[in-house]
């Protein structure tokens, strides 16, 4: 079955890569033509808007930035809705509101289509290498459906529940990450201004119960002032603030996820919203007018 | 040479057992009776005080609560520095403040003792396999001396500078590990009042960038209702406090720290402080008055 | 000339008495049949719509809940700007982001109509004796035109700069008064745990640099159990979350306040919603398990 | 009767001035030999030691900076103890922490000495006119005894329960203060930030819910860029510190004022330890990189 690709952005152009890679017939849109180009190069067809993708295609993946984007893909004019027939899959991978998927669920069902909420972890290294974490939320069948599309693009694909549930998972995961990338700033900051040798630091504990993939991903990069991206701080803002809302809406509050989303605005204001979101260490960098580096 | 072991804790009866094991002739002194008892059963000598120990012994580990407790047992009346003879070395294994062991280190040196503080992350479990991290601050030339000691009870020492280095480098693992356990919490906490299986969010997310010794280690006791320690949260609380007492003196602001300090505090003033420090949870589910468990 | 008043809330009705009893001719709408039918009662006449209101009336004020109300009220089907003549002034009285007072100053002035944001604050009390204190953005010469008008139904009316201004200030208000609020709570709490009577507190302190209008017009609440609104926190967690937004685009991180609309969320949550502001000492009476009571 | 007087600081001075000019005839020391030239200048007599202070008068006061300067002036070698005749009253005005007063009372009253705590709000300028603010804790028999002595230094002094009691009174308003203090600065700097002059954010808002005693003394320092003490960050920062200790002794979680203590300490290593507390504005201008100042 021809499969439909909206959203090529760097996420989204390595995943339809290898949603080709792996046989698939492919239908691509993006308000960039150029994103096109890229792909319609590695064996794709490009569509003119996300209606005609859903003229020709079952089987629908988006990668959009945010909710509001999503929603006027699909619901908007010259959207996914006004082409797409009755049985057709939304599988939605933007990182969203689980509130914004619901409500795009709902729309989609009046019209006897299906959407499922299966964003994604691993950032652009991952995309590239099809080893994604996908967490998804929706209809089980649907899921069940979809699945070795799924795997083409990452290693894992865990069903969470409910629609909404990939990506309230997904929150709780950017949400730990915020957490552990602040942890270890705050942490390295104080052995720095102690005069102990942050890289010592690290040796001494990344072994114990402090250890992460953040400490290891992260404080070798923040001891290298390497601030390049990865995850970007603007983006972490964004998820944090569908946390906070959706964590207002559920009623569960988060004081420490609203102390970091103040730390990163701080940065974003400071002009490094497009750091590595491990530039969270500026933040306290700030603070004491000193560097976290190993001397 | 024989060695002297000060402070039988549950962290102190296994490690000088482990020194017992690896052939090391051992005077044992602890203001509780039946400890001792435990350690002579095991081939240890008791001796009636701190002071004694040090006329003793060449080498002597303490292993005590807080900084109060270890400037008492080598510096008051009875203590190491009234038995201890010139070029006497003073293994300090106890989690105390930087700034003390500073203060210490500095009136033995007066007498000619020489002292490091080597303070263990690891807890009961490793210290009973002999796998404790061990970090070190001091003199290089004493910590190459007793390298091998340290290595009976340890599975890493790391020297990681001057005096104080080894508990600045404690502190800055209990600040991870706090706000690692805090993130969890929060995150599972959202997940739970949003309808998403915690069970599943720690299988979606564990392998990613969310990933940490903590979630390995503690969620599953969270998801179980575990909190029998392991780690007590009242003794994170007595590191917190020395990590913001450091913090302060060293011009390192501790937000997050700052606050999960609370939280303990909160739990601690309704019991709880007897804890595994991932009870933490339990301030979340406190706010939320619902519990994060799987279904 | 002719007066429009559309929204006849708590707050819309009494201001709009005062106006008639200023003597202005009031016509009035408002999406609550049961509202209108009480002006119309004291003398105004009734509109079926904003659009009919901006037909009759070369003045009209708003006072609605939030942003997305004045938007669709002002800009929506059968709203004011497709009934307003050019030169037509709208007084937007609601309390809304500073954002969307710029966005819909901007869609009036295409139609040659003017908009000031004028938020109020004194809740219903003042409202009901005219008494509210306005904070008025927008351009110096309409404010100087319906400077009269504003004084019917406040003490007083200050220009507080261009379009936005306003309500930027009505949030500046809005953050203190809720820190102010978590500050006697925090403290009062602390009073009562440590078992000094909180009526002799407020009694030591109210005159000193501790004193404000909180302190007069709270504490009293507080302690005599009394947490009838008054202002609902839902009410200010709406005007938080504005500020949260608007520090985030204008780059002025506000930690504090986020700390205290997790608190209000807390709260919201466990259906406090309803309560006046002061009942925040709840989530420091959820904390510690004890009322802040007097003895 | 012959009234004694130990701690000639900033504040103690004026107090003890006030003291000769309501007609007491007075013994004062002071560890600084200055301190006791310009009281002995104002007609009181000097004594060589804390010791004999305590042998000349029966009413003795002491103004210390913190705990440990009383328990040293009262319990230690040449302290007041080893001078006092049983019966001897101690009204101890420094600002401490209850827990100290409770301990140093119960050593007082072994010997016979009775000690109340009085500490005092409203700094320098009301020392100087005799309209302290004195909050009292102890025996309410000893309370009365000394009113008349406490109303020559202060306009009010205020029984606030048993021992402690002042004290805790004194931190409630603190933490109070500092939160105000807090709330100003983050609301005015959110102004500044967008746009809006906060002179006219001042005159618009100072009238209503958000007004206060702070609002009224500091923000037009603040505007006026004026950071001369008053009260000074490294004085509120003890008080915070004492305020923590004595809230997480007796199970009062202080999470605002946790945040505020790392802000004073951010200032603090910046070099801002000796200005005014309104000069933690200067946290939000770090945070900002932009002044609060009227244009």
């Amino acid at each position: 079955m021809k499969l439909g690709f909206i959203g090529l952005g760097i996420m989204g152009k390595p995943m339809a890569k290898n949603l080709l890679k792996a046989g698939h017939e492919l239908v691509v849109y993006d308000i960039v033509k150029e994103n096109m180009d890229i792909l319609v190069e590695a064996g794709a067809r490009a569509a003119s808007s996300s209606k005609e993708v859903a003229q020709q295609c079952g089987i629908i993946i988006t990668m959009l930035p945010n909710s509001p984007h999503v929603k006027e893909v699909v619901c908007g004019e010259n959207g996914i809705l006004e082409g797409a027939k009755e049985g057709t899959i939304i599988i939605d991978m933007s990182s969203i509101a689980p509130s914004a998927s619901q409500e795009i669920y709902t729309i989609c069902k009046e019209k006897g289509v299906k959407l499922i909420d299966a964003p994604v972890s691993g950032g652009e290294p991952k995309a590239i290498d099809g080893t994604l974490s996908i967490m998804v939320g929706g209809d089980k069948e649907v899921f069940d459906k979809v699945y070795d599309i799924l795997m083409a693009m990452g290693s894992s694909a865990v069903y969470c529940g409910a629609t909404g549930a990939g990506n309230t998972t997904k929150l709780a995961n950017q949400i730990i990450v915020a957490l552990n990338i602040a942890a270890v700033s705050e942490a390295f900051m104080l052995a720095t201004k102690a005069g102990v040798d942050p890289k010592i630091v690290f040796d001494a504990i990344k072994g114990g119960l402090a250890g992460s993939t953040v400490m290891n991903a992260k404080v070798p990069m923040i001891l290298d002032r390497n601030f390049k991206p990865g995850f970007k701080i603007d983006l972490h803002i964004k998820d944090l603030n569908n946390a906070l809302d959706t964590a207002h809406k559920v009623g569960s509050p988060l004081p420490l996820t609203a102390q970091v989303m103040e730390m990163m605005q701080t940065l974003h204001a400071d002009g490094f919203g497009q750091c590595d979101h491990c530039g969270l260490v500026k933040f306290y960098e700030k603070l004491t007018g000193d560097e976290v580096v190993s001397k």
